[in-house]
This record gives C-alpha cells, sequence and structure tokens, in this order.
C-alpha cells in the first residue's frame, strides 16, 4: 500500500479523554475512532490489525478441529425467556423491540441460540463431538465504556461452544480448547496465563481466564512465578489425543493461579514468597465448562450408545479480537509508540523513501515495494514528501516489525538502511539482499 | 474438510416455507438457518460461501482503489437528525434506546457516519480523491421479510463511499466503481446488467441498480437485447484513467436498460422490438451520485487549491453478500440442487469415497485429499460409511464444481471418476492425473 493513496490520519496530540497506552496510541496511529461512548470505527490501520488477529484465532480454532459458522448479532427474546436468562441478565443486555413490538436483543453472548441450533440437527452421539465457533460482533451496554476497545459496548468476540455425550469428553473439549487458547496467545507474542476464574452470568463450575499481567489491568491476579517460563505447545500437539491435552492442561494448571474471585489465601501463602507474582492483569479469554445448563431447559437431548436420551454437555470459549488488540498493545510499546509482534502487525514492513522525486530513490524504493509484494509480505511504502522526523515518527508510531530506509545517498551506492522496531537494531546493506535478509 | 467431522445438516424434506428456489436450496443444503424473522444463521456451508463471495467483492474493491475499514453496527441517532433522516426513514430503520435512554439505531446505511468520520480528519483537496468501505452487517425492519436471506432484516452489506473536490471527479469516483462491479458480478459468474435507478431514501439524481435477470427476481425490468453479450473489462483495466473508465461505463449505459420506477416508454418503443428484453430482475448491487447532500448539512468541507472550502463531492455504493449468494443460486441451479460459479463455490472438489474402510479406496483417496489440498484446492472428503445414493444426492445438492468419485473396482485398477457438476460430464482417469486434470 502506497501511503500517498492511503487512509491514515495520525494524530499529532495526544487525545486527553485516553486514560491508557493502548488507547492513546490507538487514537494517535488512526487506527480507531470513537462514533459515541462506547462504540468505535476501525479505520484501514486498525480493520488490517483485527483481520490479522482474527486469522490467527482463526487458524487455531480450527487446528483444534471447531468449525466455523456464523450466528446473527439480533436475537429473539423468546430464546433466552427458554433459557431463564433473560431476566437475569439485567441491563448490560441491550433490549430491542421490533417494529411489531417483538421482543429482540442485541447478542452479548450466543449459548441459547446455538443450543436451539444443535438441537434442530443434532440426534445421535454419532454426530458428536461437535465444536461450532463463530466470530460475531456482540453488545454489552456498560454503565461507564472506557478505555478504548479495551472495555467498549460492541465488540468483537470469536466464542465457541461443544458439545459432548458425557462429562469426560467434555472435559477433553474443554482442554482442548485450552490448549488451543495457549497457542493463539503466545502466537500473539502474549504471555497469557490461565487462572481459575468465577463463571457469572455463563454458569457452571470449572472456569478459566487467560490473563496478561499488564500495570493498567482491570483486576488483581495472583500467580506462581514458573508461569512465566513456561511455553506454549508446539504446533504439533495432537486434538485428538485426550491423554496428551489433559498433560499439557495439568501442567498449565498445577503452580497457583488465581483472579481475585476465585482467590485463596490459604494456597497462596503456600506459595513460596519468592515465586508469588501478584499483579493486575487483563483478561484475554474466558472458557466454560457448564455441563447441562443450557441443554436440560432447552431439551437439547441426543441418543446414546446404549439408546438412552441424555441431556448434551457443554461447554463455551471466548476470545475477543478487539479488545485482545488493546491488550498486545499494552503489552508492546515504548515511548515512540506501538511494537507488533510480528504475527499481527498491520504490515509486515515499512518502506521509507526519504526523497519521494529523487530518482534513484524512487528506483529503489519501486524494485524493493515490488520484490517485496511477490514475496508475499505486507508492505506499506511511504512515498510522501514529508519531513524525515516525522516519516520516522509515523513508522515508530504504527510499529511495523521492520522499516527499510531508503535515502538518496545509499541509493546511490546501492545501499538502504534496516531498522528493527522492537530493539532498535540498524544496519546498512545492499538493495539486493533485503529480500533474503527479511526471509532469514 | 473430512464430512465426517464437519456440520452439514443436509435436509431430506423440502421446507414448506420456502418460496423460492434459492431458500428452498439453501436451506436443503445446511447453509443457513432461520432463528427469527427474517433473522438467519450461517450454518458452516453457508459461511464458506459468504467468505468466498466476500472475498471477491474485496479483491475488486481494493484493486480500484478504496480502502477497506468498519464501522460499528450500532449507530447514535444524533448524526441521523443531523442529516435530516431520522424523522424520514420510517419504520424500517431499527430505533433502540440504550440503558442512559439515549437513541441509538442498528444501521441501515452508513451515509452520516462516514461523513462524519471525513470530516474529523480530512480538510484538504491533496488528500483526495478517497473511497473508503466496509463489509459489515446491516439491520431493516421489512414488514414482511421472506424469501430467505433474499430479503432478511440482518444482512451483509459492503458499502464504499466516495469523496471527490468536484463534481467531475465524483463522477470518476462514480464510474470507478460502476467498473468495479462489472467485474465483481462477472467473477461470479453472473450477467449483471447496469440500469438507470431510482435512488430512494438515499438520495441524488444518479443511479445505477445492478440487475440479474430471474423468473423469480422482486421487480419488473426493461433491456436491450445487446446486455446479454457483452463482456465486463478485464483484469487489465487501469482504474486511475479517468477516460477509460468513462468509455466503458459509456458502452454500458447506451444501450436501453431501466428499471420499472424509471421506465420510459418512448424510449423503450425506440427499441426494435426483436430486441427488447423485458423480464423479472434481482437487484445484487446499487450505486449513487449524490453530490453534497450529506456534505452540506453534516458540513464536510474540504479546502480546493484555490484557497476556498467546498462541500465534497459523495457517492456510495452497496452489495450485499449475502442476498447475492441467493441470486447466484436463482441463476445457476437445476432439479438436483445448487450448481457453484467457481469463485465462490464453499470447496473447489467434493470427494467421494465409494467404500470407507476398503483398504484401496482409502488410500487412493486419502492421497488424493494431500495432494489437492497441498496444491491449494479446498476439498470435502466424503469419509462417512453411508448408501451410494445419497452421498451423490449430498455432493449434486451442494453443488461442488468437481465431484471426484473414487470406487473399489477404479481404485484397485488405479483410477477415478471425475464428474463436473455443472454439465454432468463424467470420465474415468487414473489417479495420477487427476491433479494435473483440475489444474487445467
Amino acid at each position: 500500500m502506497r501511503l500517498s493513496r492511503y487512509f491514515l490520519p495520525i494524530l499529532k496530540e495526544t487525545p486527553k479523554e485516553a486514560e491508557i497506552v493502548s488507547h492513546r496510541l490507538m487514537l494517535r496511529a488512526g487506527m480507531i475512532r470513537q462514533q459515541a461512548a462506547g462504540l468505535y470505527s476501525w479505520l484501514p490501520l486498525g480493520k488490517r490489525v483485527l483481520d490479522k488477529v482474527s486469522r490467527v484465532i482463526r487458524e487455531e480454532q480450527d487446528r483444534s478441529g471447531a468449525i466455523e459458522m456464523l450466528m446473527p448479532t439480533i436475537q429473539s427474546a423468546d430464546l433466552w425467556r427458554e433459557s431463564g436468562r433473560y431476566d437475569d441478565y439485567g441491563k448490560e443486555m441491550l433490549r430491542i423491540e421490533d417494529r411489531h413490538e417483538r421482543d429482540l436483543l442485541f447478542g452479548p453472548t450466543n449459548e441459547e441460540m446455538i443450543t436451539d441450533i444443535f438441537r434442530s440437527y443434532v440426534r445421535s452421539y454419532k454426530d458428536l463431538p461437535l465444536n461450532l465457533y463463530h466470530i460475531q460482533w456482540k453488545f454489552r451496554d456498560e454503565v461507564r465504556p472506557r478505555f478504548g476497545v479495551m472495555r467498549s459496548r460492541e465488540f468483537l468476540m470469536k466464542d465457541a461452544y461443544s458439545f459432548d455425550i458425557d462429562y469426560e469428553s467434555s472435559k477433553t473439549a474443554y482442554d482442548r480448547m485450552f490448549v488451543a487458547y495457549l497457542r493463539t496467545f503466545e502466537r500473539m507474542g502474549l504471555k497469557a496465563i490461565p487462572m481459575r476464574a468465577d463463571t457469572g452470568p455463563i454458569g457452571g463450575k470449572l472456569s478459566h481466564e487467560f490473563i496478561i499481567l499488564a500495570s493498567t489491568g482491570e483486576s488483581e491476579v495472583f500467580c506462581h512465578r514458573d508461569y512465566l517460563d513456561m511455553a506454549a505447545p508446539g504446533e504439533g500437539v495432537d486434538f485428538t489425543d485426550a491423554a496428551a491435552l489433559a498433560d499439557i492442561v495439568n501442567t498449565w494448571t498445577t503452580p497457583y493461579a488465581a483472579t481475585e474471585e476465585m482467590h485463596d489465601e490459604a494456597a497462596w501463602n503456600a506459595v513460596p514468597e519468592g515465586e508469588r507474582v501478584a499483579a493486575r492483569g487483563i483478561e484475554v479469554g474466558h472458557i466454560f465448562h457448564f455441563g447441562t445448563k443450557y441443554s436440560e431447559p432447552m431439551k437439547a437431548y441426543v441418543t446414546g450408545p446404549d439408546g438412552k436420551d441424555v441431556p448434551v454437555f457443554m461447554g463455551s470459549y471466548g476470545i475477543g479480537p478487539s479488545r485482545l488488540i488493546a491488550a498486545i498493545i499494552e503489552a508492546s510499546h515504548d515511548e515512540n509508540g506501538i511494537i507488533w509482534p510480528k504475527g499481527v502487525a498491520p504490515f509486515d514492513v515499512g518502506l521509507i523513501n526519504m526523497k519521494p522525486g529523487d530518482a534513484e530513490c524512487d528506483v529503489v524504493c519501486e524494485r524493493l515495494y515490488a520484490e517485496l509484494q511477490a514475496a508475499g509480505q505486507d508492505v506499506l511504502y511511504d512515498d510522501q514528501d514529508t519531513r524525515a522526523g516525522a516519516k520516522f515518527a509515523t513508522m515508530d508510531l504504527i510499529g511495523l516489525p521492520v522499516q527499510i530506509i531508503v535515502g538518496p545517498r545509499g541509493a546511490k551506492a546501492g545501499e538502504v538502511e534496516l531498522k528493527l522496531r522492537a530493539g532498535g537494531e540498524r544496519e546498512t546493506l545492499p538493495v539486493g539482499d533485503v529480500l533474503r535478509r527479511l526471509s532469514a
């Protein structure tokens, strides 16, 4: 993409209304714009990150065997009356009346609807296990939306729903998502720690929140230092091997880790003092095992191998891509701006032409722009006639992993400068070596 | 994807509520499920088509220079009061009150919001032309939703908005989208005819609907027979060449073509009788040039090269991917089911194992499944132990372009059968030739 033809409205001033760094940086970098309280537009740069984050989530859901579909944002209130949650849910649910005075709502989550879909089609244990997910906009009418997309009212959520014939296989479904989440967050450069968590309005007894430690976190969390050094399972993990999944989950749940609501002082005191990490945390994922909480009242029954009908065992599994982006920035930035982890950067490379109009600069830039794109790299090419300081500041602010700087002297000598955004390392190299260097 | 692990709830009965063939076939093929009046879930097969259709639209929008972003579904009523449309829009607008009793609405279109975004950031003619688009769910509270996703209440829409300094360049922006639309529909195997159309609640004087002829169309349309033989511009079209774009638009608007509202009896009678096509049509796209209708009341001004501030000239350009899928099916099906055009099929190939468990069938199928996927083909592998008749009926119903049938006798001889869904042609060929045959 040529910057001269892109829409990247960088703000020079730091917006006063933004209380946390991710909100400030997303506004300054032209990623988002507030349309009303808790309602955001994703400007082109932000939309690209949203797509990249969603892609990683999707790849790991698919790898684990979950199947993508898409439910509507608007739901009928009748479904929620069946589960008993319509009255329970409170004012966070956006309730709507249509022209025929029928009660609708903007879905805050989809347990009821997916249970309804399941019961319409599935009758036999032979069609299980099943895990269906979608990535769709949700709405929760927060009394005080704040922190930008970290706590907005309309937000994107990936929610998956598992269906199994009994407790044991549904626990395996839970483990499968647990492991998929470890991989998902690691691919985004995040250290997410699974912590025993309260189940709130979703229900059930078993639940983990995946938490990133950050000073701007919304709640206090407690965990063993060991988590900081644990590595997520690799690509080769076998999602059909229940025992292997249980082992991984066991490893990741043995050291102490709990959110404030689930904090257990006695267990905490048993952790050696030097190993205790008490910090603030941001929730980036939340998984629930709630068994038959919805299938019983909504009569989602399947016939087992013994011919008997049983309510299906369920779990649900959420990640919010929009809030996740804010969390990534909280975890990865410096005083100059955002530092995108490789897998979710809006562009892979920022190509800076220091002197557009200079014949040699233009030739080198056009060549690199074409070569890098042909090699599958997403390139943002700054072809604008602006000051050097503004060019560098913009590139640092938007945080692309690699910058390639083409100045007239270097171009004449057939050389460019390469800068890594994360550590600031710089090197000068021949134009012909750039492609090899970046694919290394 | 292995069918045994997929969620493809085929209906054996033809659903009684479905009045048109696309609705019937989408329900039977397990693509969609109605959740409430005019609200549909997209089941996994349907979601795949939605993604493929959206991808084609996105590629052609990007090619034309439009830039993708994403606006929220929920909008503030205040914006619509600024333009004067809040009261005009009528009962089709889903009006919502939040917990603080602020007036919101589920966006039926985004002229106001995009104008608001534009005026917040853009001040100078130097940042023009600009075309921003998004693909987002919209809601129109139809008094009588029907025909499945053809006329649903919640529906997906790609809407693009162009901004230009004067009438002439905004007409070029209009031409650019006009040409992008011709290409988009052609890539989906559709013959879409641009017809002068009424502008309705969007406003402006210049507008075209892109119409597919189909007996189940919602309205009567009139056009010259010449349109049926015209070919859309190729990949090489230069979207920066205003004169070339105007030429194409001229060619495509010279023969008579009009919707019922814009029909002109005198002009129609001037068309030689043998050249007249009066038929029913389905609208698949609608483009509008409305100049300063929104920029004036909403004060979206830019400074021109002469230093004077002028209201920006705008147009908007819509395609509904969800309704488009129904239209494609109306145009492409037979008595056995859907016939997907290549670019939008949910899978490229259906691989049918006639006898799972037979060692030779399994080996051949696993080999082809791996090879085809490695070659970038999306494969649905029917590995289920079901009757031959059911297997064939399902594959024909879901309409994948190519079927590869692996039976025990053929597998032993190293041969498979290849069937093209569209024409029903069959050929037997060696296993080793399949890949070459499909990439030919």
